[in-house]
């Protein structure tokens, strides 16, 4: 046991990720992160990206920490992603190669990420031309530069210039600014959720669309060094979309429910677990776990809306049917063995990245067996 | 400005709660809690339960801070209700009469309570043998008493014993145990949400469990001095089930879009919204605003699950249609006025309480018109 606080009166515990947890063993409930996993799901995508002349680029609002962030620099990571300014000035202290991922149309945040760029590589995806404005006009004041992606939206609709056309008159307004310099194209294909094998359309359809951007960008005299693509469910479908450069995936390191019922990972790829404690059968039918809304996240699975607010491993026929606060209760109805209470089980979350962000830190299980703490750096930076 | 960390630049702003927001005044996205109108919703309780000779014990998961704790203190709680083992060691630093209104049936809570029980007065809400159990042997251990309610369930059904003969068997165990004391019932009556005026029966029915309890309860020679009640919905109706002597209501310090539509709160009662900015327009009928559910928390609303996630008081037609980690998509499409890049709106969420969780601190808007940080000095308690 290497670096926990006192408090904790935390134990070694052997080897091996499926062994039974032993009670009383950590204050439940608490998130877990298995080391071995998390490096698995890291090489992985990095030797994919690798091999296909891809850079990558994670998105870090998944883990939230500076030590994720240095496991995935070492694997290859050419730069990291984050969403608000407050990441940014975190978890630079991984990697001076920062993407905001994210219209930083307003004073305060184009103010202190231009601050950051002056001493990082700074850069930010805009879909407007305000944004572009408020950024340029931040970095001439800090005497910074900030490199400038369009953002296109190519079907999931919730940022982005909606035409070739939009993105190119965009990129030329970015281009005659003073303070930002044009490097490039970003999309986020969100809508895209559909299992690798069945998804060559809407990647080919992606293609088609950044073909002809480009194609005018090109026409214009423009040069777009970077067209970076993203998402977990699309990672291993990038080659399809030649004109990608980079891709920005995040959940890909811990995984999820919204990633193995999606077909996108096993449950063998969740490096990311709640480990709680069963508190209560008093009610017929069910039990009451000590994790609710405030430790997973009351995301809905985005693929089985009606299947629960995560699943528990062990009991596969459980159902977490209703997540108040501090409880979750659990439908035991269908399970052969009820667990009593004091049984520990471990939950994997619908969505792991809003569960990590509910987190001050988690219990890091190790290789060789140790665990010890490992810090949400990020958590908690809002703006 | 009093006591205001640096970074974040504040400046006094004129006082009154319906004032236009000023562009880049705090960094957004930001919970801001009204003082004056918390106040006003303590006060109103407060004088609702002195009227009819109830205790007052606030649930403080709502605000989970120091400061509003000592607020209802001072306006005439008699103690405070917490869920977990660290939301009770932080708490008690503001009253030291603390209700855990929860099964700590495992040996790290009980232990962490029963330490705590050493210097306070702490009581907690069990369901089960075991619970009763844990908490007597870890109260043993610590030489400390604790103080048990039997938790019954009034239709509820996430805990609970299910019976009056269920609760007078477990009362009797627990009068039987050395290192707690029985000290009466507890219930939370969360199913009951039907509007003031409308909710009679519900609440008679209460009673009459409650009746029938305490006449086996008598029967057997047990004592229960207190019978706690609870929940902002039921709040003002507590007086219709006359076996009560305390209530435990945590939502209605700040009220939300649940109290709202639920009929139990107007707008006007709300003090909390997060301050957000519109950070893109570029689909056409909706615009971005820097808050997801990483900032609001991505609870459906109870009354109208299909209303969105929060509401816009200044834009009431906007409907907040998707959450996604950082963005807040909001259908704009039937608003006369389109909120413009730059525009700050204020959101009241749907549910305050795992949205003030996601939160350092808010800014607290006092009554003189000045503004100063509120630590939420209980978020991450997890355990």
């Amino acid at each position: 046991m290497q670096g926990l606080h006192a408090p904790f009166g935390l134990h070694a515990r052997p080897a091996g990720h499926n062994i039974r947890w032993r009670v009383a063993q950590f204050p439940t409930p608490c998130l877990r992160i298995n080391l071995a996993i998390a490096r698995r799901n890291i090489r992985r995508l990095a030797e994919y990206a690798g091999r296909h002349g891809l850079k990558l680029r994670p998105h870090t609002k998944t883990h939230k920490s500076l030590e994720m962030s240095r496991l995935q620099v070492e694997a290859g990571a050419a730069g990291l992603t984050v969403a608000k300014a407050g990441e940014a000035e975190i978890i630079s202290g991984a990697c001076p190669d920062i993407l905001v991922g994210y219209p930083a149309a307003d004073e305060s945040r184009a103010a202190r990420l231009a601050q950051l760029a002056r001493s990082k590589s700074v850069r930010v995806a805009v879909d407007t031309r305000a944004a572009a404005d408020a950024i340029a006009c931040a970095a001439r004041e800090a005497g910074s530069t900030i490199g400038l992606l369009v953002d296109i939206d190519v079907g999931y609709h919730r940022t982005g210039v909606q035409s070739p056309a939009d993105a190119v008159a965009l990129a030329q307004y970015v281009d005659s600014c003073r303070g930002v310099r044009l490097d490039g194209i970003f999309l986020y294909p969100g809508d895209v959720r559909t299992p690798p094998g069945e998804q060559v359309q809407p990647m080919t359809a992606i293609g088609t669309v950044l073909g002809e951007t480009l194609e005018l960008w090109k026409s214009r005299g423009l040069a777009a060094p970077i067209v970076s693509g993203g998402s977990t469910p699309t990672a291993y479908q990038s080659h399809l979309v030649r004109q990608l450069t980079e891709i920005r995936p995040g959940t890909y390191i811990y995984n999820d429910m919204n990633t193995v019922w999606g077909g996108f990972a096993s449950l063998d790829d969740c490096a990311a677990a709640v480990e709680c404690t069963v508190v209560s059968d008093a009610v017929p039918g069910k039990v009451v776990m000590d994790a609710g809304s405030k430790t997973l996240g009351s995301d809905f699975n985005v693929i089985r809306p009606d299947g629960g607010f995560g699943h528990i491993p062990e009991f596969p026929e459980a159902k977490i049917v209703r997540l108040t606060e501090e409880h979750g209760e659990i439908d035991v109805s269908r399970c052969p063995i009820r667990p009593k209470i004091g049984r520990r089980l471990r939950v994997i979350p619908n969505h792991i990245c809003p569960c990590v962000n509910l987190h001050d830190f988690a219990i890091l299980d190790l290789e060789d067996g140790q665990s010890r703490q490992l810090r949400i750096d990020a958590r908690g930076k809002v703006s």
